[in-house]
């Protein structure tokens, strides 16, 4: 028993070492002895890595990981005058428009402003149109004011708004407000969700959950959280990242030895892939899952996002909803945000999750549980009416609305092309056309010499790779290993958020690190 | 196994029936007919209450429970023109001031405004230190905007501030920024930390968290959801409900045959019980939990709400560290809120704990958790800086704020005692005084004959008188059974937020119900 919890321990100072450990040297034999030394030291402590839940200290989030906690310290030390080869920290890592300088857009923030501050509706100069959709959300609040709780599942002409835009998208496939649960963010929707399937109790198969490979990591941070069983398909990348139905039976047919395997997550458009899907993948993702009895999540936050002249974006619940019966009465819960798309607004926290054909017992029990949390943020909910319900032609503050998400989406599409094409021209990397969504996720063919060199740091190839590229250009990008990649491959995920200029000066840097890392290691 | 799920699915039904039956009739034999037959074509679905998480099926979170959704439909009812024997529903089940009419501190509504809409900081006629804060936050966050996540723990500026502010709070014992954790509302955190303590693999013993009874039902609602020991203490109603350290003892004890105790959750000042302890009573909270080797949570978020001259609030933290070695070195969290005091800003969810002596290992594990969901609400996050760091004296805005939150705070104490003094007088009902915090939770004698007929209906006699309450005067109070309460006892919780001409409406059809339900059931 003893020695599991200290095999735990270790397991979880692999995690750890890098952490603290980045800035002089990768982890050591040393370090390690230090750490074990702590471990024997810590059992003054109650709550120990011999007794913290072993599923949180087991979860990985990439995104957020060891190299982000570096680049945020090698700011600082540029900023107390530290000499480095470069003169700025550039965070391709996270998908955070607003960071990389995107303005906001008018209309949302002068309604918050509004609703915030109710005065401004009668003194201020803001457009009538933003000052009439303040009234009518805060005639929604309870006492007229932001700081009510509002209902658990969100404020109720917020969910009429989002089931009137989703209508609209879907060519008049009606949505119901009464199925839509606004949330801080599609990440909370997505995590409530998926907190219903987990049933281990009396020697149970674990609910096995399909995600592709590579997934944006929220959903194994998550299933390991939860202790659901993580089932990997494999994305295809030498078909520009195309969902397989091949793939997803051998996954499906694999998994079933272990799990009960009864979800589908989808990423589409892909992160951190990139790729949209065509309406035919789409039925033949439906058709499989009706197939084998699965409940399907369609994670599609990116939406707005979509870049090449010949993809559309087509939502599962139209696609279900058209193909009729026994299609149209499947389960199928579709996540949005207002995270992404032109808003960018991630700061805000705003999202919702539309939960259609679900059995009304389990939606009980959903919104009894999500009640427990209150209520998500207000402000947040107001948000994303906005961004489901934006100015029409006609209205005063439309023609400056459709200027700056026109702009913004054609600016993300600029980038999009040019980071394809420039990563693509650099020997020794392969990387796909950015279809839609945000980032790029090129492979990249790493020298045995740094594979070797990495084994014996005890780190991921692709980790010692973005972590010298860190270290040596100020350049921030997450590693391949953190959302899954066939095994033998090595990528990275970089946004294609920074600015023109920034874009410009990032993928220089990159060139020159990346030239000089194959002549080192080759 | 399927007898086993079909009972589980009836054990929800019991929570599922009063939700979408209140309206005519309480839970029949007929309509539990009606449910076994929807159950059993449920199968249809892949989620169904045979396979959904049985955690969740079994969590109950009374504040939100079927009275308050009946409540909601009553309010409907009338503004449809239904005619009841009142005209407006009272709700007085939730703490949630800003719905009760409670009027929002300009400074904290002005420095959130001006940062959704920075335009303001040079065209408004804010005062200038708004402007200054609004400056100051706009730095803190990426690209000077409010949309960009924050880091995970939440803004350093702000983290700084709340550090400043517990130091001074605490009389000069120091608090470390980097052990703050900024959160959407304090619920989020105290989840947090709770998820930390589960660990029951490999046939250990559950975690038990000692909780109070009564007590607030996020809780018993987390640790059940979590699959956590919840092992209650209860409190002395006898003596003004007195946390007694022979009743901890009991409870330890008694919890050992099945659980691994291990943390000690406090609410102070108490919620629903409103009693603040005395730091003589903390001291031996904080002994009883060394000899035990237990994990303090202290529920402070009702620190500003203490009415009672006599009352003072005394934080764990400034107890535990004053009593020197070896409880300085005790393991704490310690949460508040911007939703409660004198600030009532629910809707923005703003909270933090402060994580004192957490094993550092611990420490990082629980950071990487959180990074999963990214961040917290970042308006949320600036609302807490101005509960932290409100207006000094001598600036601009410090006379208005003063003026608003002595008036919240004057007016609260006033309903603190009435309350107390309306619901003392009625004959069958005791209630303690309102020390603090913004409930009171009086004991009612229910008459045999009623509790026969809640038997009958297969409901708590309390859910039965709260609801012929709701039913008959249009007030929604929570029954007791939601936060637990000594076997035979019945009690309900209420607000004391109504304000003055509606508390004596209230309190008026309250007395009137009152003595006709004793009439009916005596």
């Amino acid at each position: 028993m003893r020695s599991i919890a200290i095999g735990r321990a270790y397991a979880a100072v692999r995690f750890l070492g890098p952490v603290s450990h980045l800035v002089s040297t990768f982890w050591s034999r040393r370090s390690l002895n230090q750490l074990r030394h702590r471990i024997m030291n810590s059992e003054k402590h109650v709550l120990t890595l011999q007794t913290i839940n072993p599923n949180v200290a087991s979860m990985e989030y990439a995104v957020r990981g060891p190299l982000v906690i570096r680049a945020l310290a090698i700011e600082k030390e540029l900023e107390k005058g530290a000499k480095k080869p470069f003169s700025s920290v550039i965070k391709a890592n996270i998908g955070d428009a607003h960071a990389m300088g995107q303005k906001p857009i008018s209309f949302i923030r002068q309604v918050l402003s509004c609703i915030t501050d109710p005065s401004l509706i009668t003194s201020s100069d803001y457009p009538s149109d933003v000052k009439e959709r303040a009234k009518l959300l805060l005639k929604g609040c309870g006492g007229g004011s932001i700081g009510s709780y509002s209902q658990s599942n969100g404020i109720e002409i917020i969910r009429k708004h989002a089931a009137d835009y989703i209508t609209e998208r879907d060519g008049g496939i009606a949505s119901d407000p009464s199925t839509i649960i606004l949330s801080s963010g599609a990440s909370e929707s997505i995590r409530n969700i998926l907190k219903l399937f987990v049933n281990s109790s009396n020697n149970r198969k674990k609910t096995g959950v399909m995600i592709p490979i590579p997934q944006y990591p929220l959903y194994s941070a998550s299933i390991v959280e939860f202790d659901l069983g993580l089932v990997g398909y494999y994305l295809d990348e030498s078909n520009n990242w195309a969902l397989n139905i091949d793939e997803l039976e051998r996954a499906y047919q694999d998994s079933l030895k272990k799990f009960d395997t009864r979800v589908l997550c989808v990423i589409n458009p892909g992160n951190p892939t990139g790729q949209v899907l065509s309406r035919d993948n789409v039925e033949n993702i439906i058709k499989f899952s009706f197939k084998h009895g699965l409940f399907l999540l369609a994670d599609e936050v990116y939406q707005d996002n979509i870049y090449e002249e010949s993809s559309k974006f087509h939502s599962f619940k139209a696609v279900m909803t058209s193909m009729g019966e026994p299609y149209s009465r499947m389960e199928l819960c579709s996540f949005h945000s207002c995270s992404k798309g032109y808003m960018g607004e991630c700061g805000i926290r705003g999202g919702y999750v539309e939960v259609v054909n679900m059995d009304p017992h389990v939606f009980s029990h959903l919104q009894k549980m999500i009640s427990a949390k209150l209520c998500p943020s207000v402000l947040g909910q107001c948000a994303m009416d906005c961004v489901v319900k934006p100015p029409k032609s006609g209205e005063p503050s439309y023609d400056l609305w459709y200027k700056e998400k026109t702009a913004v989406l054609k600016s993300l599409k600029d980038r999009a092309r040019a980071v394809h094409a420039a990563y693509n021209s650099i020997e020794g990397i392969k990387c796909n056309p950015v279809q839609g969504a945000m980032y790029a996720f090129p492979l990249i063919e790493i020298p045995p010499k740094a594979i070797e060199q990495a084994k014996a740091l005890n780190v991921e190839a692709d980790f010692f790779y973005a972590k010298q590229l860190l270290e040596n250009s100020g350049i921030c990008v997450v590693p391949g290993s953190g959302f899954g990649q066939l095994p033998g491959t090595y990528h990275f995920r970089t946004t294609i958020l920074p600015p023109p200029n920034v874009m410009q000066d990032m993928l220089e840097r990159f060139k020159k690190f990346h030239k000089k890392f194959m002549q080192e290691y080759s």
